[in-house]
């Protein structure tokens, strides 16, 4: 068995923002020569996400929206984790959007659907954070 | 280490449904011939979910008048993904179900809990769309 | 390839609690003695939730406050699910919060981030439940 590890930073320049990680991680499977396996990638940090679903500026849109309506961003004094933060939110949010996933290594490639694109979703940022990739196999 | 991988093609006639997929999961099981693992299974399409709940139809109401609660499929206008599309909000309901479970493979059997069933969820149905299995172990 | 599995009970003396057992999954990998893999920990009932993120009380209470508000406990008769039962809400807010989390196992440790911790999310307590942890690598 083969095990390849790889920490990824981002440092978004906004609070929020999904941006597509998936070339990033095929480099990671690229570099890692596993043919058959999975492919874990998840975000190191807890008011972050990594999730799969479409590349799409409309839906990403709607995503905003939606997120901010299931849990606002404000008043920061709604959440009792607001009292030196401000970032409760945050954690909710990437809640709903999940912390990991999983990707099938096979034939060398990430097994993906027609659509499926790995992205990053920061919802608190403007700092360094990161993301990690497990790769084990053969 | 061995690994495994099939595709399930499901065509659902309408346009949300949930079906228990436990069975088909089980026989790709005795298929690969893995007894100790990791058994990967995720919808390859982004606007369908595979996950763990109860095989109950009253929970599977609940779970259709929840998700219409928490992200409504009309009107259609209300998301800017609707251009060519109407399907943004299976976008967001299978964000909330999940796109993937993972199950231990122990002693050849998914190891599950007293009431555990693995679902495929449609949320855009009335077209042929695929799942994943991906086992990996010995 | 080695494989661990292990199941840890619970029973929790309220309907709804947040329990961090990090240091209990660390004695499992510990006892493993894998030092290269993947770390499967999923609620083995599907009203219950295993999930990563921050172990601070103010953030707990708001998830509390946040999944009643999505998925309301009361009153029982808005659910299908409440025949014989009363905790559809569990089978929801378990949804929101997920089933499972992996985690990568490096040099031995679990493969963290500077806050995540994993938790056990109870949301139908008062009775005996189990986690299953299952670890594979090498």
């Amino acid at each position: 068995m083969k095990s390849y590890r790889k920490e990824l930073w981002y440092e978004i320049p906004q609070r929020r923002q999904l941006i597509n990680i998936t070339p990033e991680i095929q480099k990671c499977l690229a570099e890692s020569d596993i043919r058959e396996g999975l492919c874990l990638v998840n975000a190191m940090h807890i008011s972050a996400s990594v999730f799969i679903n479409d590349d799409e500026s409309g839906l990403h849109h709607d995503f905003e929206v939606w997120l901010e309506k299931l849990a606002p961003e404000k008043p920061y004094s709604q959440y009792r984790h607001n009292g030196y933060e401000d970032n409760a939110d945050a954690h909710l949010k990437r809640t709903i959007m999940g912390r990991e996933v999983l990707v099938a290594v096979s034939a060398g490639k990430l097994d993906f659907g027609p659509w499926e694109q790995i992205f990053y979703g920061e919802f608190d940022g403007m700092r360094r954070k990161r993301v990690l990739v497990k790769i084990i196999g053969e």
